[in-house]
């Protein structure tokens, strides 16, 4: 026998490991919307992901890896399933703006809110996190443009979609403690309103 | 002699307590902007006003009531100063919208922010920061209707000056971890423009 490696089993093997991969990084954004940073180590996330300790650090050799892709890789996820609701064309405003607001209301938006608060405060996460958030933010903003069909040459547009970005992640935080679903949905509909005098609609009014 | 309080001497002490606690909120404030909520506890708080450990308890006796105490007050300072600034009548749209923004930038909103994360993962604070969260969001929200001179029996105009507060919480979560000064202007400078339409400056154009 000895070490030589079967070559049918490389391939259900990378297969394996990623999947032992994808279950570590989501365990590790409940977690740390459950627990908050002070609450989330490699070994909780490893025993949620039913993973041996060792096996997560061998894809994850640090607490800040781990946390920093897990926040990242839901937010992927998260770009690529709004990418594809919208797959078929113009959508409707209202839709398209409450489907970017809800961006920042689960499970994701508490996980990145725990790692960017603890990042304030801890040197080590610091500069991750930021680069991260700046990384999140780019194509959050570029996902929005898309979406809502706006033309950022046009002066104020830029500034349009940022404000209405930064609304959501306000609306996120309202969020936070008590559910603000009612409220929301109202003050979303009125800057929607608000929005259309600045932004053409691509699919015409509603 | 006795234990006979000397009455002179209790107006002097009043004051002293007065200054005490004061210096004690300030403190908590500070230490919960800086350290978050796992770095901020009373005895931390107690050295950093200068006071006994004792001295601190006897005004307030749990972490919780410091912390939420102190978030609190500074809301309180906060709001009378911003009432204070537009004291002498309508001022420009531009400038009073800056001055809300402003609410979400300081050590306060650090603060807040740590508590309101913190309560998310701790049952212990969540009924009292959801409370008090309640209370300062009622508070702000009337600033900005007295000083943007909004008409709330006009349909629209509440969630219009709710969602200019989501937005300015979501500013203030995009500057924690980098300066976003220059952005942050362009994005109110263009949502003013968009709030003249809805909301009529009762101070004219600018």
């Amino acid at each position: 026998m000895g070490p030589v490696a079967d070559p049918t089993a490389t391939a259900p093997k990378q297969a394996r490991s990623r999947v032992t991969r994808r279950h570590l990084l989501e365990a590790a954004v409940s977690c740390l919307a459950e627990h908050g940073w002070a609450g989330s180590t490699v070994s909780v996330v490893a025993e949620r992901a039913g993973v041996s300790r060792g096996a997560a650090q061998h894809h994850f050799p640090t607490r800040e890896d781990l946390f920093t892709a897990a926040v990242e890789y839901v937010a992927e996820e998260r770009s690529t399933a709004l990418r594809e609701l919208f797959h078929a064309g113009p959508a409707a405003r209202p839709a398209v703006v409450a489907a970017l607001v809800d961006l920042y209301t689960g499970a994701l938006f508490r996980a990145a809110l725990q790692l960017w608060v603890a990042a304030g405060n801890e040197e080590q996460l610091r500069p991750r996190v930021t680069e991260l958030e700046a990384r999140v933010g780019r194509e959050t903003h570029r996902i929005a443009v898309e979406l809502l069909g706006a033309d950022e040459s046009v002066p104020g547009v830029r500034e349009t979609v940022q404000g209405l970005l930064d609304m959501a992640r306000g609306l996120g935080l309202a969020n936070l403690l008590t559910d603000d679903e009612a409220r929301r949905a109202r003050v979303v509909a009125q800057w929607c309103r608000m929005l259309d005098a600045t932004l053409p609609d691509p699919a015409g009014p509603a």
